[in-house]
């Protein structure tokens, strides 16, 4: 029995579960969200930190040979320590994403977008720089979150807030959108309209062809799902539920 | 010496503070803001009640006279259990509202907004309709808190924010808006415009009033305030301290 974990602060690294659970390359999926502290792209580096060990601790309880960090935030600020405290592989959203571009040329046009946390940490952009990408321009789009919990995906008010972090750069020059954080998936649509020239990088997809080339992990038959959450648990396993339909 | 705490999830409560600091009622007030844990509006009643006893336990240390629970979630599930646990006074955002417009002609029509969590506590409709208050829209406008964080508090968004929430009421005949939530008297401005004949019910104002109303403090020759936060002290010091002015 092959069993991964997958931990985020709330609800949207559902979005990444969903590809895991699409790809049948575990038995089981074991979620856990941290309502209780929702979200952590406000929150203080060390503070991020500790809540990560403590999800990875829980997660722990379920006997995971893999442990996925299906958030931005925690990817962008715990994952070494993550790694040297447990001694299963562990993968984070970031390393995911970085991999996915690895193959393209290098003078594309990058547009980097997530939390303020995300941004400010420069992971990404590290990461990004070190595999000799230079064109990167990244803009923190906090109320993409809201909007997306909400259900409010498309239409007007989403166009205006589009327009309010777009600005100023050439939508139209952008050649490769990474969707830093595990909401905005759900704005795929109208990440495609307001950019129609660029690949949408998906932390979920990034993670399923990060996990397929490095570990030789053969198809399963089935794959189930569990929820867990530290708050509101009933209402966060039927919202998880039909997110990940 | 006098001294009041005041606790809120976040920074929104800093509204309130800045009138009871306006107000010189105290020589100093002591505000805290678990910042570690905001916000309180989408989690659980007992995990709510939980962090409010923690607040009122971190402010017990400085010998507080006073506690005001400038947080609308945290007054609508948890005020019973402070009021019972601490020998001080203690007062909160709803009871305050809900007194500054006792009043009021009864037939009135008031709307009623704040987080998911202070619509569906029914805490102020309960105390409202025992005012004897009959004509009250309850609507959870929770996009508003992210704007007022980002500082969008007028202008194209706003708008559209404010149709997508009141399409459904006849704007010019709500007589009173209770703004229920701390965020919101930082849009003030953007109420004014869309409830044009409403007087606007601010909890800040409304704690003033009742506090003046109901305990007999000699107003002070100074009032001081200090911050203090669970999460990212020095940068909400900062954010607080631009809020208050």
């Amino acid at each position: 029995m092959n069993r991964c974990g997958v931990f985020d602060s709330g609800i949207g690294g559902v979005s990444v579960a969903k590809e895991i659970l699409k790809a049948k390359i575990f038995d089981e999926i074991i979620y856990y969200g941290d309502t209780a502290r929702v979200p952590y792209g406000n929150k203080n580096e060390s503070t991020i930190i500790r809540y990560s060990l403590e999800a990875a601790e829980f997660l722990k309880n379920f006997d995971i040979d893999f442990l996925v960090v299906a958030c931005n935030s925690a990817s962008s600020v715990a994952i070494d320590e993550l790694k040297k405290e447990l001694s299963i592989p562990v993968i984070g959203v970031i390393e995911a994403g970085v991999e996915a571009i690895k193959q393209e040329d290098k003078n594309k046009n990058i547009l980097l977008i997530g939390t303020r946390r995300t941004i400010s940490s420069q992971k990404y952009q590290t990461l990004l720089k070190n595999e000799g990408f230079n064109n990167i321009i990244s803009i923190p789009t906090p109320l993409f979150v809201p909007l997306v919990e909400e259900g409010i995906v498309e239409g007007e008010i989403v166009d205006r807030v589009f327009e309010l972090y777009f600005s100023e750069i050439e939508k139209e020059k952008i050649d490769i959108v990474i969707l830093g954080c595990t909401h905005y998936p759900f704005l795929e649509k109208s990440f495609k309209k307001h950019f129609p020239n660029a690949k949408l990088i998906h932390s979920g997809q990034a993670i399923v062809s990060l996990i397929n080339k490095r570990f030789d992990i053969p198809t399963k038959k089935n794959c189930k799902i569990k929820f867990f959450a530290s708050d509101n648990i009933e209402e966060f396993r039927i919202k998880a539920k039909e997110w990940i339909k």
